[in-house]
């Protein structure tokens, strides 16, 4: 490699500049503090870990396995993977290391790696974060999480024209349940789902047990009332059914009574991570946006593969996107050389106001500090702030 | 891998629990904020880089090189690095892509990942925290350093009884020059000079050209009169050897000046990072630990990989290691269900007192939250926090 190109990064990681650092780390820590006056409990996750532990949603969910970067251990000569992924660390920490009995609230923020730019985001190292909730299957449990995850957007000051989209993984899967469809048969129709193919969907269910109701899904699949009246009466009474409808209507409610300017839009059928959820789904998008600022759902039983299987619901979001490219200015203020003592007191102060002073080194004069915006001067004896 | 022991953790990383994570969050932000309040602009550095990138210290390192995780880029094919120290990602930042011109400072903190656990420390995931500081070749530059890293280690309540350490690795080298010694001689009597031993070293210098004076700077090597005394009147007049000695002189009576109870060690022939290292070293050590809180020295021309080779110096710490293995008890008000406007205007009030409150979900007692330490009570129609 050319000295000229050793400087070059990779595609989808980023130097990220104090203009912009500036912004994100504020964001990070109004984020976290408003996490904790919600009684989410920080925890650091380690950055890697054996590959094993990291699969426990990977086992149902390749992508994630896919995005996982592995190295050897040369301490053990065993696989490593980089953390693709916080959430499954966090059920690790809840089924193991610090195991509560009752519920348990935790929230994280740091790194993620992807080997590949995942979806719409092209960042390969998404600033990950976000808050989980064990032990409680309550439908209390995800209305409090949807409402966290928009108070943070709110934090960001970005809730202004959001959009909440609800989904129940439940429905589609009672439903495949009751007409006892086949593997092959639920993927199909799955795909039909994802691809809002409602032709080839009428076709394809025409043949199928069950199959008006496998229409009605998708065809109504963002009007309840509507899907109510399309749907048998056997399958309005499947017990399964029954629940992930009442789940899906009643935090619906809930979530309007507590943001009553939000659009919120239902789809039944949104089913991106079908084999990972188990219950409610949520995702909040931004006008102008095809990424989520924010997501998450239920994924009960998560910490199965700890040995510790506990209800458990959650979202996380990128940092970075929830910065939105924003930039402050930073000021910067130059004192002359020299321990004289007001001298060093009035850069105390100024310091202390929360600004930043340097003072010049050597023969070093103003220029030797080009991005400097104001200059600590001595007017009359006393020491002053201004502008250069 | 038994489901039993999928929670197990490589040897080297850990997760951090609450009670800790708060203390080094707490930790974390004082230390950036003060870090800015000099002047230290923040910046994030990728994760991953090219392996050519990260290398720029490495040619002269081979121990970063080892300890530099890699993986594959999906996406091209070459070699990455785990950044294993962000030192070099900074000078990189300096020297293309935020080229400042004329003094530029910069602070970050981050997760490093190191192959095997370094030294005496046992971990492999430091966090780490530092500062750097470019294009100033002068004494103010390390004086202001070393300034900051005390004043930043006071932040972290850890300055009482600490040592700080100065070397400067132009005296051996100076001698080394003058002498003309090949590298095998000076990789010896760097060897000898590291084991402090001094009768094999008296041995070994009989025979060498300058012999007493390289036997004077291992004999006398943290008593700079005594050394002064012990040399030769040739070595004492060679330019190189006369600025690295007052380089060191002026910065330990500078230091002193403004640290008057501190206590400072000399040792000239202190060469831990000699390939690395170009002018003045520093470390500040805690009573009873065998690894410095922080290190740190002049790296000049550390650009010089990236196209722009600049006067550099800069320090770097663990905040694991500063946050001392304190924990901090985390208080939780538990708040009963409910969307009563004045429970929700108590609730409001509290967090924003700065405490943590959660309310009951579904039919949830007090018993849900073991770990709450208190709960809002209605008493005589107004909330109040009180212990549980």
């Amino acid at each position: 490699m050319p000295i000229s190109e050793t400087w070059l990064l990779p595609d989808g990681v980023a130097d990220v500049l104090p203009e912009q650092a500036q912004v994100i780390e504020t964001l990070r820590r109004s984020a976290l503090d408003f996490l904790a006056s919600r009684g989410y409990q920080l925890v650091y996750t380690p950055f890697i870990e054996y590959i094993e532990s990291l699969s426990s949603l990977s086992e149902s969910n390749q992508d994630l396995d896919l995005a996982t970067f592995k190295v050897i251990d040369q301490l053990t000569g065993r696989l490593l993977g980089v953390r693709a992924d916080m959430t499954p660390q966090v059920a690790r920490i809840d089924a193991h290391v610090h195991p509560v009995e009752g519920v348990a609230r935790y929230c994280y923020a740091g790194t993620v790696l992807h080997t590949k730019p995942q979806g719409f985001n092209t960042t390969r190292a998404p600033l990950q974060l976000g808050a989980e909730l064990f032990g409680s299957d309550s439908i209390d449990a995800d209305v409090e999480m949807i409402d966290v995850m928009l108070s943070l957007i709110e934090t960001a000051n970005l809730v202004e024209g959001v959009h909440l989209d609800l989904g129940h993984v439940g429905l589609f899967r009672s439903l495949v349940k009751h007409a006892d469809l086949n593997k092959t048969t639920e993927r199909q129709l799955s795909d039909l789902y994802q691809r809002k193919a409602l032709p080839e969907l009428a076709e394809f269910t025409q043949k199928l047990k069950f199959g008006s109701d496998f229409y009605a899904l998708g065809r109504y699949a963002s009007d309840l009332a509507a899907l109510q009246r399309n749907l048998s009466a056997e399958i309005l009474q499947d017990e399964a059914f029954k629940q992930a409808f009442d789940a899906l209507t009643t935090t619906q409610a809930e979530i309007q009574a507590r943001w009553p300017k939000l659009h919120i839009g239902i789809d039944v059928v949104e089913l991106r991570s079908y084999h990972y959820h188990t219950g409610l789904m949520y995702a909040v998008y931004a006008p102008n946006r095809a990424a989520p600022l924010a997501q998450g759902g239920r994924y009960d039983g998560i910490g199965e593969h700890f040995g510790r299987a506990r209800p458990a619901t959650g979202f996380s979001c990128d940092l970075y996107a929830l910065s939105a490219g924003q930039f402050q200015a930073i000021k910067t203020v130059i004192a002359p050389k020299g321990t004289n003592t007001t001298l060093l007191a009035a850069i105390a102060q100024v310091r202390n106001n929360g600004l930043s002073v340097i003072q010049l080194l050597g023969e070093d004069d103003l220029t030797s500090v080009p991005n400097a915006t104001h200059q600590l001067v001595n007017v009359a004896g006393e020491w002053k702030v201004k502008q250069i």
